[in-house]
């Protein structure tokens, strides 16, 4: 039997372990997988492209454990109703091939882009960093909140969105979470006087969110809402005029922000920040900035953790998700107990077609 | 929410609609695909090894529908108890990105399997063909047997396994099948005599199961064992002298039995025989091969049958395999029915920080 965890069983689980833990416990499971970061097979993500969005396949595995996520792209589902990216994944023993857990990944994707942020920012913003601009109130702002307050003590959020209504709906959220939150007129104002910005806005075009004039010596910019070819939401301008940080260049190079800068543009891989073999920032002064797009071995992680939850908690369910016949070499002895239903079936199938 | 099949489930469709009409209507589900071959998105599938043996992830697509299955291979797992071979997979609507169906894999992948031998058969093998030599007697083994009953019409079978409690297997499997069984010495007196002769064995080697010499003018070659590199059955001089027809030249080259041959030799793919743009078989005398290797199509038009026969049965679970928050804009609120339980967890985790 496998586990399955619907959306409803993660969230429970999450508020089982609460909040604080949770993100701790995640950040832990992502370090621990980037510092590991050769162990990895890394492949590109399979994508499949048609009119109205993108559907992808996102594999990763290590020795022991191989995990995948399915997840789609669809800017136009809002107008339908549904969400613009749903996500569900397995993870699987790499010993005998069979599935360990199923579970939707809709939340799993939204948690672990949030505390990878903070992983990254553990790392790279000052430490005293305590107030937090988030340009961008979409699906995605709460987490990235919630997840800055747990790990990094983060305390004052400045914030903006074109639209009001996300504004309205990200401060109902954030309601007794003890963050004081600013609400700004513009992302020029919500980055003004923050140590941390986090741009996370959801057109798929080449925008510019924030710009270089816009920052201070000693920011940490967390990018995320850049990541596929032809959105970015940081200008030329500051990423030259910044220390660049990402997941997986050979990735970040074609849907993170720096598309927009010459290939062979100097970046450092986050994971070799955490393991110490290459410096976060240079000095107290410079402006630091993590592209972030996504990579498979996060969604690796939280599964993991969800996994690990799942036990702990004795939150989940069984499901049959792949057969289990009592002799492994005899699949069609499965069918045997239904072969009395076929005969009536095809009995009755004889009567109609003499009908 | 999402309709899953277990493999019970699968089972259960199966015996309500009958062994009859269930391989007919796979049939023609295939014959529909393989028809508009050049609508679906052909992706290599993504393949990860191990020292134990290997996980794919196949997917396949048309312009409406995407299809993927999760799939490994892990010779060593008999000695475990579980299967060699299981299987999962998932449909969804290119139009939203949604999943809209969840199955286990493991029946369907044997069900389409032996389908596609029927169908190649049906133009490929004499009309007259009737009986079928089946060398292998594994777990694809009586389904290659029930489909080509149904199909063709093939009503005896002369069969052969190095491994008698396969054959006993086998035998108490078909029992009450109405096909009459010829339980052979070896591989050379089951070929003998038959118009068509499967070969599905298991051996990861280069083995050589069928030779030139124990075939005859008018017979078919339905290959379906030898499927990864490195592991074939038909040896190459029976190859040299055979008419070769395959699903996916480029896949197969590398996967079949004709990796024991150069790259350019002439092989016909299967959909442009079934739309007439090829001819099947040159004459009544020739020998046919059908190089089986198993194509994501064919994962695709099994899964697209379940979904169809799933609502025309009722037979299948709804589970919540994405997250569905009311505004699709505010995932975050699925997190607020636990929050009360949050809260208390955090009172207990700082009790414990205390003691």
């Amino acid at each position: 039997m496998v586990t399955f965890l619907s959306a409803d069983n993660v969230a429970r689980i999450a508020g089982r372990v609460g909040a604080r833990r949770f993100w701790l416990r995640l950040v832990d499971y992502l370090r621990e997988d980037f510092a590991a970061w050769g162990a990895f097979e890394k492949s590109p993500r399979f994508a499949s492209h048609s009119p109205g969005g993108v559907i992808e396949l996102m594999p990763a595995g290590d020795r022991r454990t191989f995990a995948f996520k399915y997840v789609n792209g669809h800017p136009g589902n809002t107008r339908l109703g549904l969400q613009t990216v749903v996500a569900f994944g397995a993870l699987s023993d790499v010993t005998t091939g069979y599935p360990v857990l199923l579970a939707d990944m809709t939340l799993a994707t939204a948690f672990r882009t949030a505390a990878t942020s903070a992983l990254a920012a553990q790392h790279l913003a000052r430490p005293e960093s305590r107030t937090l601009a988030l340009i961008g109130l979409g699906a995605q702002s709460e987490f990235q909140a919630s997840a800055f307050h747990a790990v990094l003590g983060v305390d004052r959020l400045r914030v903006f969105d074109v639209d009001p209504a996300a504004t309205a709906k990200f401060e109902r959220n954030m309601a007794g979470s003890g963050l004081v939150l600013t609400r700004c007129a513009d992302a020029r104002e919500a980055a003004s006087g923050a140590d941390i910005v986090t741009t996370i806005t959801a057109d798929k075009t080449r925008a510019t969110i924030l710009t270089r004039d816009m920052t201070a010596p000693g920011m940490h910019v967390n990018g995320v809402g850049g990541d596929c070819p032809g959105k970015t939401e940081l200008s030329r301008d500051l990423l030259l005029a910044s220390e660049i940080f990402v997941e997986y260049a050979p990735q970040t190079r074609i849907e993170g922000d720096i598309q927009q800068l010459p290939a062979n543009h100097p970046v450092t891989e986050l994971h070799d920040v955490i393991v110490g073999r290459r410096k976060g920032r240079s000095s107290a002064s410079s402006i630091t900035v993590f592209d972030s797009v996504g990579f498979a071995v996060e969604d690796f992680s939280v599964l993991r953790l969800l996994r690990d939850l799942s036990i702990e908690t004795g939150v989940g369910e069984e499901i049959e998700l792949v057969a289990a016949p009592d002799n492994p070499k005899d699949l069609f002895s499965l069918l045997r107990p239904f072969e009395a239903m076929e005969e009536r079936a095809d009995r009755r199938g004889e009567m109609l077609a003499v009908d």
